[in-house]
């Protein structure tokens, strides 16, 4: 049986994140039903990340296995065709090792959050951006962004329902910066726990409003508590970019 | 009576294009239903250019005048509040000389196309660009391009629907390139025909896949014969970027 590996993008707007789950279309279930329809096979695609309702990917990767040896074009363009018209489509599809496990071999996760820092709502942009009004010193978050990287217990900024076995985690990066009226969070690691990517970000928007200083992103993070940590970012924002192997 | 000068944002996706008309959204009714909405006044709001149906801006510019003196923050934030939550934005408002006419005053319109050209259809930008598979050459393009540059009678690129008093424009610039999956075409004159970005862009399609030597868009143009155009691209791909005055 033949193992592929798919790399997605796709708009979470319309989707209740990426897990399969009894109510609400979700991006699994939404790549298994196209799979089946173009091969008859009740199959599982089994994802590097589960995004939450609303978050988008420009490069989330899965894999699944198929009876038969297709020519990955193949897999690529009829699963394309079966997805139309919603907003998900396979980008790159190779075939992979037959022990390539897209959730567990990953090496890093790479996530972008956008702001659009101005006093127009998003026309273009609506549901891909968070809208904040306030202008938000960019400088100032990156400095309070740099206190969370490295290895660190992140309960802080963990959601209640995550279900990883260890709050301790590494975080490689966490720049901001600003792109005309867009603010940019750029965060990379091994590993995310749920929430944790929107959690920092709502924080971080305190300091870039001033209401927190930068050193109290040092100080949420040692208080190993959730209620220190300010408000989640909604999924709008939120694409995960791209994962290692 | 205060003149406004509104710069404007929209996804046009889901309107019939700018303007007012019978049946069908467009972008003006909206707007002017959302003055309405705020002052009560039953206005017009005069813009810069008609976009088609499906056709976006990030910058279109239109004028309007209302009975009472209003800060232009005021106008601003009261007109996208009734414009919620349809994807029209006003990104700048500033009082204007009574004089101003967004239409006739313009010295420059500036005009993006996005073409994604990939295998993949496009899942977060949907309905935002030309989906085009095949590979296409943009130095051709670009090549292709320089011919229709300059004072020329643009009757081949027309559409037979235009109004336009006389088939003669100056095309400042129609530069082509690529953006890694994307190829960009910018366009700029003091004005555009009806269909006519849309229309270059259908002819140098056929360049850049190689099915026309870029000197046919000299011989194209030569024939002033709307028959000698190649097709005429899809709206999404279309960006009113900018107004000049």
């Amino acid at each position: 049986m033949p193992r592929y590996r798919l790399t997605i993008e796709y708009n979470g707007t319309s989707f209740a994140g990426w897990q399969i789950q009894a109510n609400g279309a979700t991006v699994q279930a939404r790549l298994q039903a196209a799979v089946s329809a173009f091969t008859g096979e009740s199959v599982t695609v089994h994802g590097a990340g589960r995004t939450d309702a609303g978050v988008h990917a420009l490069g989330q990767v899965a894999h699944l296995d198929l009876q038969r040896d297709w020519p990955p074009e193949i897999v690529q363009n009829a699963i394309n065709a079966k997805l139309r018209p919603d907003p998900v489509a396979i980008i790159k599809c190779s075939l992979a090792p037959p022990d390539f496990q897209a959730r567990f071999d990953a090496t890093a996760r790479h996530y972008l959050y956008r702001i659009l820092n101005r006093r127009a709502p998003a026309a273009l942009d609506a549901h891909r951006v968070w809208h904040w009004i306030g202008k938000l010193d960019a400088e100032a978050m990156h400095a309070g962004a740099q206190m969370l990287v490295g290895r660190h217990d992140f309960t802080t900024f963990r959601s209640a329902h995550c279900q990883s076995a260890s709050p301790v985690k590494t975080l490689d990066r966490l720049d901001v910066s600003r792109r005309g009226e867009e603010i940019h969070v750029e965060a990379s690691a091994r590993s995310f726990m749920h929430n944790q990517v929107r959690s920092m970000v709502g924080s971080l928007k305190l300091v870039g409003e001033g209401r927190w200083p930068p050193v109290r992103m040092a100080r949420a993070l040692a208080a190993r508590d959730r209620a220190a940590c300010g408000m989640v970012a909604p999924p709008d924002g939120l694409y995960l970019v791209r994962v290692d192997y």
